[in-house]
């Protein structure tokens, strides 16, 4: 996978030492779950990587949706990515 | 709405011109709708900018989400975030 914007995006937000490719990789599997997804699940299927390097990713993919439209939150013991609250009232009015 | 983190994420990608509120926005309400936005119904909505403006800022939106796992994706004459295709088979698998 070609990572290297996504490097630069990581250096920006104060994060160069985050794998890029873990990074890239749990954006999609949260992005794609219906429920949240949890720590648990993401250590067994993320097996080649340690533990503290797949809760570093994501400290990095909470802060890069940090100021986002899209954000990652912590729900019911996992992981899911919904809008943002500071866009609630946008995103009410275009509905 | 806080945009430094934004700001310092758009100069990284090569798009330090753009509106980051515009943009914070626009992914909001991408991310919300269940169907592809068209840019008439964008125009519409974000009536204070300009066009090109819009058009601007989904260009910055398009080259931000490139190599992420979260990718913004034109379908059927609307815009649309779906998993990054490079994805599909770890997604496959997570599922």
């Amino acid at each position: 996978m070609d990572t290297n914007k996504i490097s630069l995006i990581l250096e920006a937000i104060g994060s160069p030492e985050v794998d890029p490719d873990l990074v890239v990789r749990l954006q999609a599997v949260i992005f794609a779950s219906e429920y949240p997804v949890t720590i648990k699940k993401l250590k067994e299927f993320f097996e080649d990587y340690e533990l503290d390097q797949i809760e570093q990713a994501l400290v990095a993919l909470f802060s890069l949706h940090e100021e986002m439209g899209i954000q990652l939150n912590r729900v019911g013991g996992g992981y899911l990515f919904t809008t943002a609250a500071a866009c609630g009232g946008t995103v009410r009015q275009f509905m």
